[in-house]
């Protein structure tokens, strides 16, 4: 297959490591788009390509559109390239893929499951990219470009993928508010937060040798309720944590229970 | 400083960890005693060493006796060793240095803060080891013996070290049980679990470089409210999981209103 035109839409934290997957590869990316011309400017110096702040501007022909902006711009986006010929993606969890389906003949979802940020550039490798399309040929071509970038390609339809969105809220973005309070935890009793990453890594690492139910330990799931009444009370101060505090080790109980 | 004998109370998770460490380096393991004669066998056996079930058959003297018993065993075992000479350390986050006072003239705790487990043993040497004696030679000597074991030796008094435990329950068993909801939901639709492996394990290591209160990212911190709606309706059929994500919603957009 021959990927040869790529237009990428946006200049976020995920059209920033996309376009440098792309790069590193050898892929070549023919136009970047962003509504701030600076940042579309910023990002075509960084990869060589084309760039424009007006959606007009765009080639009216490419292999491949990837409209990496903010799940509430899709829409609007699309509507401004429906004179465009190619397979268009969108790069969202959360969004069904027939958002296209009045604007475009060719189309799909390509999204890549990570946490993305400019200032640091994911190898994109081990990283999955769940891909969905209207059509067979349209699948194929996109299971080819993400097979490009990545080992793990997966098939999700739109339903599936909000469901992996979701599992994905639970397990990195409320996992990083349990590191966010462990952190202000420490900090004001000045205690170094970086006792907590080995066994943070740890934790993290062992889920993939072990269902994570198996591995649940601590005070909640001992039902250990001097410690848990000890802990409740040294949170006094920061009701919000203590709510959650009691909620979740109330979670964990009935997760014994259902074991 | 030479230490010789070293007596390992307890065989459950951490005292196993413990006497491997030890193993490890080169440093014997005297006598390994378990209320469980079986338990107390087992463990003699792997690192090559003597065990009894009954507390009067340990050696009365010892260079360092490592009471690793759950929290609330560890006065009962203290009270049956007021004849033995050495330096006494419990292994326990949570419970004070002060419980060995009515008992012994050296003790102290000795507390590696990792969530252990028998099926798999841990290289030590990145493993925080907290420290605190009642007396300054027993604190040396902690330090020595931990200094053995890890690159990290951390002195805490009791109190600090409550405090680290408390986090350690946010940081580790708090995210453990996101782990847990987030495998259930996958499963529910039959989505692979190990999906998420990545984003895991880069949420991990990304606070090993940046704190987690700059890098927290997902719907509840953009104050995306149809994604937070959709989701809040996909758990309708697991309303615990439901209001853990309502309440950790609230407090993730409480963080953004205090930055």
């Amino acid at each position: 297959m021959n990927i040869q035109n790529i237009v990428i839409i946006g200049s976020g934290n995920l059209a920033t490591n996309i376009a440098f997957a792309f790069k590193k590869i050898g892929v070549k990316i023919h136009f970047v788009y962003s509504r701030d011309a600076n940042n579309a400017q910023q990002l075509a110096h960084q990869i060589g390509c084309s760039f424009t702040n007006n959606l007009n501007e765009l080639p009216r022909t490419a292999d491949l559109y990837i409209i990496a902006v903010a799940d509430a711009a899709i829409h609007e986006v699309a509507s401004k390239l429906t004179d465009c010929t190619g397979l268009f993606v969108h790069t969202s969890g959360s969004i069904a893929m027939n958002v296209f389906a009045d604007y475009f003949t060719d189309y799909g979802v390509f999204y890549p499951l990570m946490s993305f940020s400019k200032s640091s550039i994911l190898a994109f490798d081990t990283i999955p990219i769940c891909v969905e399309a209207n059509a067979e040929k349209n699948t194929k071509k996109l299971e080819y470009v993400a097979g490009l970038l990545t080992n793990r390609v997966q098939f999700l339809n739109s339903k599936d993928r909000q469901v992996l969105h979701l599992a994905a809220v639970f397990a990195c973005n409320f996992t990083n508010l349990n590191y966010v309070i462990a952190e202000e935890i420490l900090s004001k009793n000045t205690i170094p937060f970086d006792l907590l990453f080995p066994l943070i890594l740890n934790s993290a690492l062992k889920i993939q040798q072990q269902s994570p139910a198996l591995l649940q330990t601590g005070p909640a799931i001992r039902n250990d309720l001097p410690v848990i009444e000890t802990h409740l009370k040294m949170l006094e101060a920061m009701p919000e944590y203590k709510a959650v505090y009691a909620l979740i080790t109330t979670c964990i109980q009935h997760i014994k229970t259902k074991k």
